[in-house]
Parts: structure tokens; sequence; C-alpha cells
């Protein structure tokens, strides 16, 4: 407990001195490297990964060489990209080198073109040549991502012949949980989990061990692998080449990374901003800025079309203006019943529940749900701007909402699909542009009912 | 190839036969059970995942027992709660034995108390005994989650000894990737991977691999232990008692099942509804309108606001009324500047990258973002008003935009913060909460700057 608490003590201390604006003196990096090397390597990474590029680069540096390379390793790719502009070569070769060949590739992806090839010139030549399979795939691809690593298993070999090979082997391989079983040409046959060989008589070939595998095409969208593949709880899946031999596994913690980036990406998609592929804390304000002004601009432009429905309808605006005061409460609820259906149905698609092919369906559930939705706020503002004004605005406010929830669910729950349909990301379409949509066709159904009903 | 255009085209045979509405005949009842026991399991489960509760218990009912054991387990437990209501006694109990204590627990989470306990008392003393460790901590505890089913490794038992021993114990244990290493009394000292022992010379004692276990307790919260456990790459996490003794493990898989609800309420919160732990398309559509209504309705009811500070200005309103055709431009614009903050730090607050105490932080953050924002947009919406209006409409607009994007930025990036140093959710007070606050709070602006710029 104690212990826990002097913990907890040397992490805000930690924390403070590197979030600090101020130069460190001798005597402060001297504490900083005490602290640092004392701390689990857990509470440091979560520190480090908080930190600006320069203070990141410092802290590797007083870090005992093994613990250094630890946090390197889990580092997000684009802030070791950043840190490795502020340390020396011979560090850079060191971390890179201890890289596996797939997190080299990744990283490889975030650098600058002349810094990427220096890095892999400073490889030995097995290194290198390991880490060129996996370059050889294109960038979203789950053969970019795999482990080229894989132990060769055959089906006639016996239990205890695979389990004397793995153990000399294993130091070589990413994994030795998931074994891949191949034939002599390579071509993948089976798959068997270490835990059945281990336990199965000595003599046993792993022929009759092994079952059908479960596998992806290196060429597959890694994204999607990973969607269908994380949920069958294995830890590493087969990946093979267009002819069906074995060049890798996908592991599952580079896997769920990949859901990770992807959940990030809707995330920030849905909220209207760029993706960061960095923490908040770390990544330096004009980036944010960047990350945002974009869709603010184009969102803004976009609502100039409310703008120019309102125009429209001025004069009804000069003869009622108590009609003004609903505009907001109308345009809200709108985006409001849009961004429930497309957050619904956005987040279903990322994770397979719902597929393009769906698009009737969803549509015809999101219909009713928007009409069971509008029936209700419809009453209800119906009631009430009957009570406060008058049972003509009652009736306008009333039927407005009952039409608008509608219209703003089937929308928002098809425009993802939609999205998809024509090979756009399903959250980009999302959230704040199926609000303005809402809000300029919102617009045009109240005061369209406001006109014939008030007689205006 | 030939083959996989095979499987796709019975996954669509076998999808249309189960969502259509009519009733199946017996001959297609065999020609399902064909189909079925013939697609790979990766494709049954997602085809059951996305029907409804009898047609899912239909396809269970059809299957080879063991595949259908393996096509329940991997449901979410929703569903599987959905289902049990449509088998016979006799099938949910052969089902439920097979389950993972932890699993057995969380699917006892959904069931009404009277089938929970019915289920309970149907398992055998041993299993009854392990599922009621689990049972024993709180629902969102980790201890909830954790598998209860632990090797008995110590520090001076050599690495022979201890695979020996785990040859003969594995089919009992969850994993056996990850040991943990305790003394006599169950306290925990240390842990090793598998992969450590199984490459050490034979007599080398535990004690000797062990490295210092990184672990949990277990009344810790289930998803802030999935948050900084999975991203170290670890296949368990050693769970203990107050007293440190170890209690059990939890698996990466159920880890990251944790952390996938977690990530699926934080969205559909931002997204204004509750979340429904269950595919979308098996979802029955008043529960999808019961996760939404509510939230709607207080939505609506905090948007009246809007009306009452426009009933506020009515008399300004009624003096231009070219002003009404910016409101919802100049809500929108606050709404959306709002959810792009708001949706960054809810996001960077779940991944831990900003803690309850950086809330100054992320306020100096988001103010200077919020006005570099504002200057922009305030620019263009100056140059553009000016052009089509004049000059003083123009300095409205304008000015407005900078002070709303301001405004709004440094609340958005704020309230997630206070929402959690309140106890709440941090993604409940998100995106729709914010737009309305800010539509009301811009308004304000909007309207005392017209008064005083118009002089009206």
């Amino acid at each position: 407990m104690n212990n826990e608490q002097q913990v907890l003590d040397n992490v805000d201390k930690l924390e403070v001195m590197l979030r600090s604006e101020d130069e460190l003196d001798p005597g402060q990096a001297q504490e900083l490297k005490t602290l640092a090397t004392g701390l689990p390597i857990r509470d440091v990474i979560a520190i480090v990964e908080r930190c600006n590029a320069v203070r990141a680069a410092l802290v590797l540096r007083l870090l005992p060489r093994r613990k250094a390379i630890e946090v390197f390793d889990a580092m997000d790719f684009a802030q070791q990209a950043d840190v490795i502009d502020e340390l020396g070569n011979a560090e850079v070769f060191e971390y890179f080198d201890a890289l596996e060949p797939e997190d080299r590739v990744a990283l490889l992806d975030e650098l600058p073109v002349e810094i990427a090839d220096r890095l892999l010139r400073s490889l030995n030549k097995p290194d290198r040549d390991i880490t060129g399979v996996v370059l050889g795939y294109e960038k979203g691809s789950v053969g970019r991502r795999m482990s080229p690593e894989v132990p060769t298993l055959h089906p006639e070999m016996t239990a205890a012949a695979a389990l004397a090979q793995l153990k000399e082997t294993a130091q070589d391989l990413e994994t030795i949980y998931t074994l891949p079983i191949v034939e002599a040409d390579r071509r993948l046959v089976g798959v068997v989990s270490f835990r059945e060989v281990f336990q199965a008589p000595d003599t046993t070939p792993l022929g009759e061990l092994m079952r059908e595998a479960v596998f992806a095409t290196a060429t597959d969208d890694a994204e999607e692998v990973a969607r269908w593949f994380l949920p069958l709880d294995f830890l590493a899946l087969p990946i093979v080449d267009a002819s069906g031999r074995l060049v890798g596994l996908l592991a599952w913690d580079d896997a769920m990374d990949i859901q990770e980036e992807a959940d990030n990406e809707d995330t920030a998609r849905a909220g209207g901003t760029n993706p960061l592929h960095q923490p908040y804390l770390s990544t330096p304000l004009m980036k944010l800025v960047k990350s945002r002004i974009v869709w603010l601009l184009v969102l803004a432009v976009s609502a100039l079309l409310t703008v120019q429905v309102l125009a429209m309808f001025e004069e009804a605006l000069a003869a009622a203006v108590v009609l003004s005061l609903f505009i907001p409460l109308l345009t809200g609820t709108g985006g409001n019943t849009g961004n429930q259906a497309a957050t619904t149905v956005t987040r279903a698609l990322a994770m397979g529940d719902v597929r393009d092919r769906d698009l009737w369906g969803v549509l015809w559930r999101e219909l009713r749900i928007g009409m069971v939705l509008g029936a209700v706020l419809g009453t209800v503002g119906f009631i009430l701007a009957t009570l406060v004004y008058d049972v003509k605005i009652g009736t306008v406010i009333g039927t407005t909402l009952f039409l608008v929830c509608t219209m703003s669910a089937s929308v928002g729950g098809l425009m993802p699909l939609v999205a998809k349909k024509v090979g756009a990301d399903p959250a980009v379409f999302s959230n704040p542009f199926i609000s303005t949509f809402c809000d300029a066709t919102g617009l045009i159904i109240y005061f369209l009912i406001a006109k014939s009903v008030l007689g205006i």
C-alpha cells in the first residue's frame, strides 16, 4: 500500500518535471533519471505518451537501454517519428533494430523518405530482407501489418519433434502459440494451437492434431480482417499469398492496434475532425487546429444553404416573427435525431453488424423509428406550443417535429450506408453533415407548413 | 477460389432464409441445416449475430452440438439472453455449462433473477463454486470479468516440474501462456511467460525466470484496467485480492470485450442514444426507440432555452428580420466547434491520454485553438456578409463567429473533464448537450453584438 502511494507520488513528480515549460538543470536531469528508472514500465510509458518529442527523447536517453527500448516500442508510430527527429543516429538505429519487422514498417510509413531509407540501410541483411517482405505489401493491407517470421511445421511431424524445433527457434518468432502447418511448398494446410501440441502424446503427428485454418490473404484490407478476426479470440491469424502459401502471421496485438486506429479515426470523423494519430497532449497546437479547420470551413460553407433557405422565406418571417423563435429548437431536434441514427448505423457498420446490402432494411427500420419518435415529440410540441401561443402555432410545431424526426432518422440511417456504397468513409459523411442537411431540409418543411397553416 | 465463391453464395442463401419474415417449411429447415453445418464457423457466427432470437435459436438447434456451443459462446451476452428464452431447458443447461465461469456471470447479469438462479443450480458443485467466486465481485469490477481458474506455481519449482504440472492441468485452465507465481499463501510474487519456461534449462527454478508482476486488484474498475492493460500486449493479467493473494487472471480477450463494450457505450452516448449491447439488426425496433426517446426529449426540453433566449430578443428580430437568417449558421458553427473539442477530449480521456487533473491544461489549449479557428471563420464571415449585405452586418457576423468559436471550443473541451470530475460519464455530457448549450449562449452573444452594432 505504502509502496503504491510512493509510486503515485513519483509519477506525479516525474510528470510535473516533464510537462514544465522551463529548461531542466543538470540536478533535475539526475533526479529525473532516478525517478524514471525506478518506476514500473507501464507508468513510464503513460507519462512519455503525454509529453512532447524533446522531453520524450530526454527520458529515453536517461533510461537504462533495455527499458528505453521497451518504452520506445510502446509509443504510437507518429510519436516515434517525432522523437526520432530529436535523437542521434546511433540511438535511432538501435531502437529501430529492436522493433519487430511489421512495427518497423509502420514507423517507416510515418517518416520522410530520406530518413526511412537511412534507417533501412542501417539494418543487417537478414533483418532488411524480412522488413522488405512486409514493405512489399500496400499500405492498409494486412500484409503490411503481419509478422513474416513464422515457424515451418509439416503435418507428418510428430508433436515431440515440433516441440523440439520450436524450443530451438522460438527466439526468432513473434509467437509460438498459434502454429500454422504447411506442405513442403509452404501451402497452408491447417493450424494447431501450441497448447494442443504440448498436451498431445509425443508420437502424434501434427496432421492429426490440426484443424482447418481460418486465414486471410496478404492483400486483404487490414481493418476488415482485424474486425472479423479479433472476436474469434485467436492469438494469431495465418496470412497467405494469392496461391495459398503461408507468408506470415497477424498477431492479436497488431490486429488490436489496427482496430484501435480505425476506431480513433471513426470517432474523430464523427466529431468533424481529422484523426490525430497521436496522444492529445503531445500533439502540437497547430496540428490540432489543422485537424479541425478544414471541416469547420466546409461545414460553415454548407450551412450557407440554411441562410439561403431562410432568405426564401424572409417575407413569412417578417409577417410572423414568432416563427423565428423555434428555428434552433427545430433544427436542433432534427440534427439530434439524425445523429442518433447515423451514430448507431456507423458503429454497426464498423462492427460488421450491418453490411452494404442491408440498405433497404436499415431505411425501413429507421423510417419506422423516426415516425414513433416524431409522434412522441410532435405531440409534446403541439401541447406546449398550443398552451403558450395558440392552436395554430401548436399545429405548425407539432406537424413539423413529426416530419423532421421521420426525415432525419431515415437520412441519418441511410447516409453511412450510401457513403460506404460510393467508397467513402461512412464516418466522414456522418454527424455534422447530417446536421447541416437536416437543418436545411427541416427549415423548408417548417416554413411550408407554417405558410399553409397560418395563411401567410 | 471456386470454393471461396461457393462459401459466399451459401452465406447469402443462408442469410436470405434466416432474415425472411415467412415461416420456414420442413424442406427449408433441412436445407438450412446442410448450409449452416457446411459453412466455416466464423460465417455462421456473423449471420447468427444479425438475426432475431427465434431464428438464432433455430440455427443452434440444427447445428452439430459442438459447433452450436461455439456459436453460442461467440454471441453477445444480451443476444445469448434473448436466445435462452427460445430454447428448452436441457439445451440451455448444456450451453451454460460449456461457458467459461466469467462468461457465465456476464450472461447471468443479462437474465431475470429466477432464470439466472435456475441456471446456476443446474451446474455441478465445482463449477458452481468457481462461478460463485466471480459472482462475488461487484458489477463493473475486474473481479467480475476474470477467470478464477489459475495454475499454482511456486518460485522454487523447476522449469521441468512446472511444465509437467501444466501438461496435466492445462484443460482446466483458461490460459497457460501467462504464468503467475505464488508463495505458499497464494501471495503473488512474480510472473513468467510460458515461452520463457519452455525454453529454459530443465533445472532452472521459476524464481530465477520470473519478473516483477504487473497486476490489478479484483475490486478495480474493469474498464480502467482493460485500458491500461491492453496496450502492454500481455496475454493475461494476474488479479489479486486486497491482501495481494492471487484470485484470477484477466485474459486479453476478456479485456478486449470490456474495452469494446466501453467504446460502444461512448460512441452511443456521443450520438445521444443509450448503448444497445446487441447487434443493430437483431435489436427489436421498440428497444431502439427506447434507446433514443429519453435523450431526444431531454435535449428538446433543454432546447426550449433557445426559444426563451430568442423571445428575449423578439423586438430586435422584428426590427431587423435579416438577423434571423443567420441563426442556424451561427448555432451550427458553434455546435460543430464544440463537438470537435468534446469528441477529441472524450476520446483522449477514454484512452488515458488525458486525465482529470489536466483540466486547466486542456482549457488553455482549447481556448487558444478556439481563438485561431474563430479568427479564420470570423474573417471569412465578415468578408462574405459585408459583400452580400453591408459592413455592419459583416461586423456582427464576423465578431459573433470569433466569440462563438472561442467559447464553444473551450466549453466543448472542458465539459468531458467536468463530467468526469463530478462522477458522470464524460460521453453523456458531450456532443448533443454541448450543441444545445452553445446554441443558447451563442444566440445571446449574437443579439448583444447585433443590438450594439446596429443600434436597435
